[in-house]
């Protein structure tokens, strides 16, 4: 595959090979302050529905709802995120945790939810940890991870294993994890190997629904979901997954990845939790379009653009 | 992966080798004795909605059905069946049916529905035979085995190859397969390699809907649903499929486990008639969940509680 | 697995190895001449649904769309399509695209949909293009190759990579491709690679909805479905793909192949333009059922048959 980049399996013995030869990375501890917040959020800021050629009524698009927001340290105020912007994350999705195999990741929770005050939670997938860190609601048994109360806040314990590699969704598992979900309470974890080299861009795209639309990171349409941005040359990784109840297929024009297993794709399915990464380098200059192959799920919005330039 | 236990796909170099050295195991004769029989099914014993928070209505818990039921030699009389039991099955879904690569497996099928009078037969994936085993009903093809009649006996005669290890569904494909598969009439067939280490648990995981719920192993709702329970330091084997006409993603919680094309996993997509298998050695203590991540199905009952201890 | 042939990617060492040794190929331009047509359809000529034994409703099977068709060099007239008849493609799907990495492939497309008088198009997966040929269309951004009017013709210039090997689906991606692909505007790509001997026999599977049903090929029920055979000793190549809204299960009775990670498979989900081919050399006699194992679509109508002769 012409400017392919394999992915952390099929490194694996050369790892192993060089793994001496390295000075190793020092594992690192991380710390997340994120914090369930209220906002009002609108999926199609441009009020424009361009495949019907309809104009979108206000009322169908803009609502109240609760998003996991990054803060600075201690929670002393909500954080400037550019780094999730660029990535197409920070609210809907909520903030992009990232992590390195060997890695230990604090993600010190805070329930602000004072517009709904119901409890909520987070639940990690694909990194380790113990069941008090789950997050997960299970009368009799959960802690008090599972259900953090309003105005309350708990630490979650992660370790970033070797099999912890890739991208991973997290969200609400508390009482309140069905209409959480459904109002955008969900964002991406991104773990690579020790000695992997981050990408050049990361993009996440999160499928769900949200309201009446079909969404890609909580907005529907051409014109508000994110436009990822690339060079030629770059290496770039889409973390792709999905919430909700809904399989979906990720297609991206023009480009075409290997499996692990070596098998050529362009199109992929995604189910609720379900996530996997994808990379190349980028050899297309052009606009182009991604999107759920779903046709139901294409025409209520679950499409964007990419660009690449030379 | 901390505690991984590789598929048979990784292990083949180490067979080849290895090989050789070994006494082979004599391939086996194995024989089933199987048969339609009608049961009052309840898929919510305890008669609770925990997620709602509601009672259950009886009368949409309890009905009549048909299932498949394993019996002593000849046919003499319902078999006790711990090992079923202790694998989540035994009714609903039917007799867990075990091989190895090598064995022949008879299975002989009686149909003893004697509530709808229904032909009936057994349809079997991943073994081979030859077409008179097949089991499905085709106008002008199919011979006796595509539809038994009410107290007839077939004898499917099936062969697990060196490409049938894994896990397997098998289910009626009679002419009432649509009522059948939708009342329970499936199971799994387990086939591990000739050489290959059994699991110290194993736990059969069928998603499937049941009247108005979305049911494992024919129950719903934590409470109902099978409670798995292992060790630390076990081999454990979650044997996953689904029947009926939607796709689900398995998940268990503070798990994870690497596909045979290296990739860590920790949700899986299963349509139905899909099938995998999931192995890993236990080194996570505590109550955790394992459901279909699927929203909407995990509001209609499929989730369940696994047990580790020290 | 007795009678696998493995992929491309397993043969890729050893294509490595020999790859000197050969004389290579030279890379060809191949021509394809496809036009819009018109077209009265019958998803089932027979005017039988034998799973709920009843006869359909002439209105409900018949009715006029357009579909994509294979013509003479310089459009001269509609092309006698035996290869394309004996892979069960030519209309719905439409042609048969083959090709060997290393080649281009040039599609000149006509819209001579004279019905609708829609502007249609051609959106090739799997294979690399530049941004003209893509043949999406995005306001503001495509050219003249995303929406060709009536009367057009517009030259799509593909080239098929490594990392093209496979099998990929096409579709109209124009103005009105929800209700072109609705009705039937799709069809199959098959690349092969370059030193990769074609398969004796190579069936296209793709599963759509069409009208009121869920069908194989725009055909519904056995009758209807192609009926493809072939020979004990052969090496047969099914191509499946979807287009539509639904996921799907390929499932063929009484065969097993490997996917290229080396598990055992007998049934595949496939998503909306996800596709997959499988292999195997034939050695199981037999009529045997073909179909999606998704219980309502079987029911309504997506099933074949498949009949192997020694």
């Amino acid at each position: 595959m012409r400017g392919a980049v394999r992915g952390p399996a099929l490194l694996l013995p050369a790892l192993v090979i060089l793994g001496c030869l390295c000075t190793p990375a020092a594992a690192a501890t991380r710390e997340y302050w994120i914090a369930a917040t209220p906002l009002t959020w609108n999926a199609a800021p441009n009020g424009q529905d361009p495949i019907h050629g309809i104009r979108l009524d206000h009322a169908t698009t803009v609502f109240p709802t609760v998003v996991y927001r990054r803060y600075t340290r201690g929670f002393e105020r909500p954080a400037a995120t550019p780094s999730d912007r660029a990535a197409g994350a920070g609210r809907i999705p909520g903030p992009l945790i990232r992590g390195k195999v060997g890695d230990r990741i604090l993600v010190h929770f805070r329930n602000l939810d004072t517009a709904t005050r119901r409890a909520h939670s987070m639940h990690f997938h694909g990194v380790a940890y113990k069941v008090r860190s789950d997050g997960a609601y299970i009368p009799g048994f959960s802690g008090p991870g599972g259900d953090v109360q309003v105005g309350e806040t708990f630490t979650y314990v992660l370790d970033a294993r070797g099999d912890s590699t890739g991208v991973w969704p997290y969200h609400d598992h508390g009482t309140s994890m069905d209409a959480s979900i459904a109002g955008g309470m969900y964002g991406a974890l991104s773990i690579r190997g020790r000695y992997e080299r981050p990408p050049d861009r990361e993009f996440v795209v999160a499928f769900a629904p949200l309201g009446s639309f079909q969404t890609i990171n909580g907005r529907a349409f051409i014109g508000n979901t994110p436009v990822f941005k690339a060079r030629v040359g770059e290496v770039v990784q889409w973390d792709v997954l999905a919430m909700g109840s809904e399989h979906h297929t990720f297609h991206v024009h023009g480009h075409r990845w290997r499996g692990a297993d070596g098998v050529p794709l362009d199109t992929r399915t995604v189910g609720p939790a379900e996530s996997f990464r994808v990379r190349w380098r980028e050899d297309a200059t052009g606009t182009w379009l991604y999107h759920c192959h779903v046709e139901s799920h294409m025409a209520q919005g679950m499409i964007g653009l990419y660009r690449v330039r030379r």
